[in-house]
């Protein structure tokens, strides 16, 4: 086995990718600078992220996420009625509600480096980051804790008020701003120690 | 520094704690057989777990845990009624009815060891597991997807009516079901292979 071939031909096909995405504008333009900055260290690849987003979501039992459906999807914050609107096409099964942080899996050359990268994700407040795999190819998650994850219905109905609605949204919209403010403390550390 | 006598010296603090615990019936009977087999091992020695729970929390605002209020905690599936009896307390701030699947932190020797620890849990369902530290402490995190992070109300009233609350609650519930089912299945896993 040879990791360090490994390593060079998983960075080029990862990059070859990364780049068709942004060419076809499908990469997450508040995430991709860091994309960028990891990417720029010769001990780094990136292999898929998500800056954070809200979900509305169709699923017929908890964890059953290979026939959820996707009602509505948001990489910002939002307004009540965008929940109203998304839920025109609900049918049948539980409705969930979710609000996630970022997420960004990365490959590191080596442990010391990988250890290095979950310490300053973890400094940046992303404080679930760990290693998803150290034998064979080195695995780094960047994530953190705030998330909502909220069932609001089920076959079609929305179980909330107006009044609980907005307080579901705010606090979705606060993961959201939450997230901005965490992306940009890392891409600052990153700058800094890298 | 001598990781082998680090190692074996937290295992010793580790292990007198838990048997202290357990003294003090402070230990969770639905993880104790897993914390038992694990700890038989040389390679590991478990440091922190919680065999999943339903929680009633009380929180000023989103993350901000320093703060929160447990007005409910319950190791096992619980009724609607409960959730309105713990209500009591509420006063202000958010409440949250979460349902949190189980976690467990254990140390590992070696790289080799926890990660075949972190496969074996992987295999028994605990997709999130990973390693949180592999400079110095190698410390594995055994945990899963699955939970309800659920607002429900704000300074002491709840928002649900009746149908709304017992979706949560069988959601709630399931979420300690499939909990239970996957810790049988983590201690089978390494039944058969440790």
């Amino acid at each position: 086995m040879n990791l360090e071939k490994d390593f060079l031909d998983g960075k080029k096909i990862a990059l070859d990718k990364l780049s068709k995405a942004k060419n076809e504008n499908k990469a997450d333009e508040k995430i991709l600078p860091i994309l960028d900055l990891i990417n720029k260290s010769d001990d780094y690849y990136t292999s898929s992220s998500c800056a954070g987003r809200i979900v509305l979501l169709e699923i017929p039992g908890i964890g059953d996420k290979k026939n959820a459906k996707f009602l509505g999807k948001w990489h910002r914050t939002i307004k009540p009625e965008e929940i109203l609107s998304s839920m025109k096409n609900a049918k049948t099964g539980q409705l969930w509600l979710l609000a996630q942080s970022p997420i960004l899996h990365l490959t590191a050359k080596n442990n010391v480096a990988a250890d290095k990268m979950v310490k300053t994700a973890v400094t940046s407040g992303f404080k679930n980051s760990a290693l998803k795999s150290i034998v064979g190819k080195i695995v780094v998650e960047v994530c953190s804790t705030e998330r909502l994850d909220s069932p609001v219905g089920k076959d079609g109905v929305l179980f909330c008020d107006d009044e609980y609605l907005q307080l579901l949204v705010d606090i979705a919209n606060d993961v959201i701003n939450k997230s901005t403010k965490k992306l940009c403390r890392f891409k600052d550390e990153m700058k800094e120690n890298f």
